[in-house]
């Protein structure tokens, strides 16, 4: 395992030096299958795709059905299959690299496997990872399943518009993530409705900027 | 990783002898985090625990949380933190056989680590799988995740009652879960609200009183 987590960060380190060489951020989003990853590419293309150059790398166990639902963005899309795989890995990553013309790139969101757990392991060379996690799943997943959260530069909640339908708790909620990343920002969010996005919004165009 | 495997898949057949032997059934429930196993759990308890002898496998990546919860039902619980872990494995479960009084128990219960991915590729010697899925996570997991749906014995389909609030559409699901599995049992059930579940009670009645 220590083998493999070796030649994983060697090969992350190489990716980051490129992206950083050409100027791309490069956003890594972690979450439980359902979570809203793909929901949340798509609001994000939809507002930021034509003032910004996104690509995406879609990491699947199998189908491209994320890919698909992203295609009408007329966006550069590289799917990644792991026939089974529970996570990418940034040997993956580097081999897909090439599809993009990176010089008129300047972020590329990695849709990682919906798994909350092993994707959290390996640095695939992005500049940060992203966790979404949904209400819908209860508000204990920080506190167990703590990884991700003290990996993350940031979170986003979705399906905030479910709350009353449920048992979240939202104080239970931010003490646990309080706990594991005091200031980390947090955006609440409904992908499919809409709401809270704009924060969202507004931050990744600030963190591009920073990139640039 | 063949080698990992090859091991694991002896344990299992000793562990699966053991249970057999003693007239034990094993239930493997597997889902995506926050999908719903330890509230049906708790309601299965509620329902079955005066008339049944239920023991619980608790695996968590860490914290002891799910146990608590099912404390108040005085059934022996056993926790196995995986630490960081992604799934249990045949040689954890073994371990943990010793703390049961297996002569005076009828089903055990082993709640796998919240993922979707990687226990599906793990014999713990279980008499079968059961695969817990909720409606809040899409429509599209069997065809997305197929492995623990061609793997499960059944399939639970949770939370029905947030339906109305999400783009869940049940003839997708159905009909990829019929591509994988078409005699699947299915178990349309809210967890929280109570729905459907004396349907998987009196199913999984049967079938311990097959094991018997």
């Amino acid at each position: 395992m220590k083998n493999i987590l070796d030649r994983n960060q060697d090969k992350a380190n190489e990716v980051r030096s490129l992206l950083k060489e050409k100027k791309v951020l490069m956003v890594n989003i972690i979450s439980s299958p359902g979570a809203g990853k793909t929901t949340l590419l798509e609001r994000t293309c939809e507002e930021l795709a034509s003032k910004i150059n996104i690509g995406v790398i879609e990491g699947d166990v199998t189908t491209d059905r994320d890919a698909q639902r992203l295609k009408k963005y007329n966006i550069p899309i590289v799917v990644i299959n792991t026939e089974g795989g529970c996570h990418l890995d940034s040997h993956s990553i580097s081999k897909v690299l090439d599809s993009f013309d990176l010089n008129n790139i300047d972020v590329i969101f990695v849709e990682n496997v919906g798994n909350l757990i092993c994707p959290s392991h390996f640095d695939l060379g992005e500049s940060f990872k992203l966790a979404v996690v949904s209400t819908t799943e209860g508000d204990d997943k920080p506190g167990k399943y703590p990884m991700l959260f003290r990996e993350a530069k940031a979170v986003l909640l979705n399906k905030i518009d479910l709350i009353p339908y449920t048992n979240f708790n939202f104080n239970s909620f931010k003490a646990d993530l309080d706990k594991l990343s005091p200031q980390i920002p947090l955006f609440e969010v409904s992908c499919t409705k809409g709401d809270g996005l704009k924060v969202w919004y507004g931050w990744i165009e600030d963190q591009i900027q920073i990139s640039l």
